[in-house]
């Protein structure tokens, strides 16, 4: 039985940079099914061995694994001429502008393309899922009128990440972590996603988007999603899924006149000057929210989350902090001053598991002072794979656990639309920040007392 | 008020060794009081000029504490020459082999000098305390006869370690562990202090004494004593000392007939043919035990302890294993495959902790495996003082947590003079090892299924 995969949107940018190359390097190393196919689909006029030349892979095996190019648009015609050319099980992966995935789903299921009867048929779909809640329901709508959940692949390309898969592994694999993973020791927790560079050619695509939904409704939820889930009955597919949905239906949902209270936007200064930004744009390039998960484990526990753009370092990192202890053990040493254990997951800039922690600090004297029991995600000659070589294998190998479920999308909608509908209707000025800094002033009111944002540099 | 340091024994090999060096550095770092006299007391006939050549001190500053050197011998009319030399406070350090410690103490005190009618007098006494159970309460009976428990200061080195102090630190001033710190979450605690070396000129003083009282009694059960105690009310003086009474207290006591269960010896092949070694001798230079503190939270946990010479590695280190996880997360991982959580006090060859846990393996797949979060006690260029320093430096300021009171080392006894016991009229021969090996085989014995004793190299 063969295997087929259509690209749509091959000449894209995604399927270009991300795409292709994760496929190659998934050839190389062996991992890709004899028997798969990769089609591309695309309205410019290539012959396939213009378009390998466009995608620099014209020489070697891996051209091998192109039998044509199919050039078409979003139209009947088009689409149904892959009909002919799919013998056996397919995967669609949609690499289209998020306004296209419902019209691609419909095509194809008006063609019977996602009709299993010859071999399986799969919806591979790129983010954004939605730009609200509305219109996430509404594409769901769209495509899940005639493709079964457990065809559509929503893509996240975080869960696609090792050092993401490893908060699964490191929460549930080790005994010592479980019995303090809640409201009794954890103090708050901290998930950063900080991004030195700003638009870097996709001011035209970030402008009608902007941070909240480029970065947080789905990355940065999903990082939550995972620190804050109770143990799953195993770690995959509908098992893990479920308990990741469960922990974001516990988020604490408010009004759009409350979330002033609990998220913060803010705009660097020069961004206006953009190429691709509206003149006049009241997009956010850095968002900030505390969210409450309301239940058993998590209740009275803030969940602090800030993305941005033109921050002052490329910081990605989830920091636990767990509450001081009881006693004042040390002469000297107030209590204020004995800092508390933090256990870090860092993403970017390094790939690492941090523990701190407090030692005797070297000298004749007993005082406290705080050490970093690290250790990094890969050894030195250790490679992993990328998000995408891991999601791509995954969606041949029918996995479907580090793809989204819709709920688990529309619970994410739900608990952020109230902001997003705010700061749509909110008049005031967007606050600035400088690029090179740490975002704006705006975002330390979301602490109750002193802020404690993490330095990003 | 001027202070005065008196040594027992100041040509001897511990105040040449250990003693002088450690208050050199102290004085150059210009840690020690500026009114403090040192008065070296032996029974060489050496002048002062002499004595500080001796030590290679007789340049510089450090020679201005001697006043001058005093000749004479464990009797009435030496010892008493002492009194009209000191005006005011005194600490007289025994640094006399451990048979003389109660006549020493009863003549000071004959001479008057425990009155501390003119400032502090405080007796410091080398290790050991006594040679069992029996010798170590009649040493006390003779030595608090004159002198209050508040004045002694019993020295175990490993108590001025640093290291070793910040197990306290570690245990106390870090929220996680505590938690977790008991029977419900520990597997087992190994606590290990292996020598690679051998007799090295004190074989005379070590075959009579032997691995379990050399380091087990004093040593190793004090640091048994630091993982097993409960939270004190603070880490000084004696909140901190009865703490630890009441942990050695909760220790199982065996009969010396059970104790062949939970006790095991070895002698390295070779011994016999050290110089100073009887020829038939049957001293243990290997000691391991298996030890229960029976109270609510450590019920049922073993404390496994092994210590030796001519082992293959210098490895001193309190190892403490977490249990497993109670589920199977992972596909073929079964759960017998899943490593538990450990954590390490490494004393040596590194100073170090580290926390074992399991993370994500890179790679495709979602398997776990091993790391170490591991942080260095001290950075690069940061030197710790060392225990003698430290231990001076208390006794100095009258600070006794880290000096052990008498019912701590009557404890420590208590639990091990029935394996003393057992092995004095044990006579089977004593279980060989090989020079460089990890241990007699017989010490795998002690584990109840297979061996987990660490591997030492």
């Amino acid at each position: 039985m063969s295997q087929t995969l259509v690209i749509f949107g091959a000449t894209g940018d995604l399927a270009r940079r991300l795409l292709i190359p994760a496929l190659h390097r998934l050839h190389e190393h062996g991992r890709l099914p004899e028997d798969l196919s990769i089609l591309p689909y695309g309205r410019k006029p290539f012959t396939i061995g213009e378009y390998l030349a466009e995608i620099e892979s014209e020489d070697g095996e891996f051209a091998r694994r192109f039998p044509e190019y199919v050039q078409g648009g979003l139209e009947m015609e088009g689409v149904c001429s892959l009909a002919e050319r799919i013998q056996g099980s397919a995967l669609f992966y949609l690499a289209l502008p998020p306004g296209l995935f419902g019209q691609a789903a419909q095509l194809l299921a008006d063609c019977e393309l996602h009709d299993e009867t010859l071999g399986y048929r799969r919806l591979v779909v790129e983010k954004p899922f939605g730009n609200d809640l509305a219109s996430a329901q509404t594409l769901n709508r769209q495509v899940s009128e005639h493709w079964r959940e457990s065809q559509i692949y929503r893509i996240d390309h975080y869960l696609g990440k090792e050092t993401v898969q490893n908060i699964l592994v490191f929460r549930f694999a080790n005994a010592l972590f479980e019995p303090i993973w809640n409201r009794n020791y954890i103090d708050h927790v901290q998930i950063t996603a900080a991004e030195a560079s700003g638009m870097e050619g996709r001011a035209g695509y970030y402008d009608e988007s902007g941070a909240l939904r480029d970065m947080m409704q789905n990355h940065m939820m999903q990082l939550l999603a995972l620190t804050a889930m109770e143990p799953p009955a195993s770690l995959f597919q509908d098992d893990l899924r479920t308990e990741k949905v469960k922990a974001l239906k516990s988020l604490r949902l408010v009004s759009p006149e409350e979330s002033s209270a609990c998220a913060t936007r803010g705009q660097y200064e020069g961004y206006l000057q953009e190429e691709g930004v509206a003149p006049d744009s009241r997009t956010e390039t850095y968002a900030a929210v505390r969210l409450y998960v309301d239940n058993w484990r998590w209740s009275g526990v803030p969940f602090y989350l800030r993305t941005g753009k033109r921050l002052s370092a490329d910081r990605t990192e989830i920091a636990i902090k767990f509450k001081a202890p009881p006693m004042r053990l040390f002469r000297e040493t107030p209590l204020q001053r004995l800092e508390p254990n933090r256990l870090l997951f860092e993403l970017k800039p390094k790939e690492q598991m941090i523990l701190e922690a407090q030692a005797k600090a070297v000298g004749l004297e007993m005082r406290p002072r705080t050490v970093a029991l690290t250790a990094p995600y890969r050894n030195g000659t250790e490679t992993s794979a990328g998000a995408y070589e891991n999601l791509i294998m995954d969606a041949i190998e029918g996995d479907r656990t580090h793809f989204l479920r819709f709920d688990e999308v529309e619970q994410a909608w739900q608990a952020l639309d109230p902001i997003l509908r705010a700061w749509a209707s909110d008049a005031r000025p967007v606050p600035l920040y400088a690029p090179g800094s740490d975002g704006p002033e705006e975002a330390d009111l979301l602490w109750p007392g002193a802020s404690e944002w993490r330095a990003l540099g």
